[in-house]
Formats: C-alpha cells, sequence, structure tokens
C-alpha cells in the first residue's frame, strides 16, 4: 500500500462522500479504505478500532482519527487554507457554515436515516414500518426549511463555494429513496445538478464505486 | 430592556444550558429571553421569526441569529479567546472537540429525544411508546462511548476545561429521566458533580429558573 498523509473511511452511498469530495477539491494526499456494509464491517473488530462508533466516514491523521462529517469539513477547510472551502476569517460566517452543516447532521440526516436504521431507536417491526411511512414528510420539512430559509444562493452560503455545497449535495442525493419530490425544492434540485456537473464530483463518485 | 450585545433564547433544561454557560463563563455582554415550551411558544409566529426551526437555542448577534449548539458554542470562544473555551490554534484539537460536539447533538440527544419528542418522527402511538422503551439503552449505549473512548480526563478533551464539558453537562443532567443509571458511568457522573460545583454553572441554572 502506498502512503499518504490521511486515509478515509468511507461507504459508498453514505454521508462519508461529503468529506471525499472535500479532500479531492482541497488536493489533498489521501487515500481511501472502503468499509462494506453488506458484510457488516463496520461492526469488526479491526474497524471498531479505527473508530469504535462503527460508521463512516472516519479520517485517520498522523495525529489520531477524526470523525463526524462537521468536524471533519471544517478540519480539512483549515488543513488546506488555499482550496478556500471555508470563510475561516470570519468567526460568524464560520458559525453559519456549521449551523448548517450541524443541521444536516443531527435533524436532516437522522430523518432520513428512520427509513433504513430504524433499530437504532426501536426493536418492534411494526414501529420500524410506523417510522418508514413518517420519512418522506420529516425530510420534506427539512428541505423546506433548507430551500426557504438557510440557501443563500448561489451557493448554500452565498457567492462562495465551500464545504456546505458537498454535504448538501450528498444528502441531497437521497431525496427521492425518501419518497421526497425534488420539484417542490426548485434551489435544491437546480444546486444538485451543478453539483452532479462538477468533474471532482463526478470524479470522486467514481472513484467510490471501484473495485477496491 | 437594557441593550446588550447578544441575545440568547433558551428554555430551561434543555440544551442551550450549554450555550449559556459558555457565555457566562466567557464573560460575555448578553441578555437571556425565556421561551415557554408548555405554552409551545417556539412555535409562535414571532419566534418562527427568530428561529425558522421552532428549537432553542438561537444566538442573536448584530451579525443575525445563529443556531445548533457546536456551532454556538465554537463561535463563542472565538469571540472571546481570552476565556480559552476551545483549542482554537490547533486544528486537530478543535476537530477533536466539535467531533465530539457534534456526536452529542447527532447521536446522544437524537437518541434522548426519542422520549419525549418521538413525533418528529413517527405518529402511531404504539410506536411512540415502542421507542419510549428503547432510549435506556440507546442513550446508555452513548455513555458508554463516552466514558470508554472519548472522555479523556479530568477534562472532555483532556487537561483544558471548554466547551464540551459544558456541552456533556446539559446533557448528562438527562440520564435518570432517561432510565440511565449514572453508576455506570463513573467518570461521566464525577465530572457532572464537578461542573455542578462550579459556581457558575449554578448561577446559570438559577438564571435559567427566575421569573422572567
Amino acid at each position: 500500500m502506498t502512503s499518504h498523509v490521511l486515509t478515509l473511511y468511507y461507504a459508498p452511498d453514505t454521508c462519508a462522500l461529503a468529506s471525499h469530495i472535500a479532500l479531492e477539491h482541497a488536493g489533498a494526499d489521501y487515500q481511501l479504505e472502503r468499509i462494506d456494509f453488506r458484510a457488516k464491517q463496520q461492526r469488526s473488530a479491526e474497524y471498531l478500532r479505527v473508530n469504535p462508533k462503527g460508521r463512516v466516514p472516519a479520517l485517520v491523521t498522523e495525529r489520531g482519527t477524526l470523525t463526524e462529517t462537521p468536524a471533519i469539513l471544517q478540519f480539512i477547510a483549515q488543513r488546506y487554507p488555499a482550496a478556500g472551502l471555508a470563510p475561516l476569517d470570519d468567526p460568524f460566517d464560520l458559525a453559519r457554515m456549521n449551523a448548517f452543516n450541524s443541521y444536516l447532521c443531527s435533524t436532516l440526516h437522522v430523518a432520513h436515516a428512520h427509513r433504513m436504521r430504524g433499530t437504532r431507536w426501536v426493536d418492534d417491526p411494526a414501529a420500524i414500518a410506523a417510522m418508514q411511512k413518517k420519512v418522506p414528510q420529516s425530510v420534506s420539512e427539512c428541505f423546506e426549511l433548507i430551500e426557504n430559509e438557510f440557501f443563500v444562493g448561489p451557493w448554500v452560503m452565498g457567492t462562495r463555494y465551500g464545504v456546505s455545497d458537498m454535504y448538501l449535495f450528498t444528502l441531497a442525493q437521497w431525496m427521492e429513496a425518501d419518497g421526497v419530490d425534488p420539484l417542490r425544492f426548485p434551489k435544491v434540485a437546480a444546486h444538485r445538478e451543478r453539483m452532479r456537473a462538477d468533474p471532482v464530483v463526478s470524479r470522486v463518485i467514481a472513484a467510490e464505486l471501484e473495485p477496491s
């Protein structure tokens, strides 16, 4: 294995995509390690030594392992300041960015997770089904707030492209599977198309699907 | 009303306590605005103009309103650097702090919320009851990770006291109500006692309960 400065543990079609896009946009020296969710590799003893949470993403650095997308995104932006991925020189704008990212992880992603990861919060199969039923509504409510209140345009935080764009794009990929109609959210849908057209994003998505 | 630089919208016994402790420790010039959850004031048209999410905390600044505890905590630490509430000069340590705070908002607080706020994710009363049943287990699993993996000691992040201590303390107050036995988590329980003994923390809690 070649030696790189950073290693991103990821699985395809997870929120790890946001950190992956950030690393690629930043021009970071990193390698990928794919975790096989179908084989439940995220719960293997080997991976739990990397990340005791048994989740992705995990970013291994020379000083230790970082987890949680909002934390990893700000870290990448600070480590590669030339890429301009966050408003590092303005604590208020940085807080706005982190508020947006925190909303994605604690509210939007959580609403989404009630479709496939319901056993985190309930054991009864009938309750799992009842939770899945509400996902289109609860996820749509999140996108309503994003569309009408938080999305500044042309990018999430305004004129500057940055890590919040990568994170929103990642979670917006799941709209259809969550029973959410993208036509109700024209700004988010147009943003998603613009992100998909970015060659860096296409390259990152292709790399996640390559045989490991 | 006297004019202060910052206004914290809060409700007693919510995660807004963490931001309140941080403001007080930082020596910030701030005022409190209590939101009456029993009267559903967080959903009033007036409050939704302050925070369209209909939640607390919200921190109103001269440049606009900030939400989401992890974002507010880093903002307070950056705005009042003399208080030393975050490792601002070390991006890796700052990311570790933010990973901890992000885990609290997206995993621990979410597990807790399934006891009282289940209607966010399900409508069926039987499913609500099934979710409440699992709260002691899901919240305990979070405290297990905190106790065994994340808590460095003597403070959450090590030798430096900071915003993660305030945030952990805030959520650890809910252990008993969530059916979690603090004796299983001696580091977290001892930390909670040390925080309770802090005169700043006592003053903040008393201020939240004063008649508005």
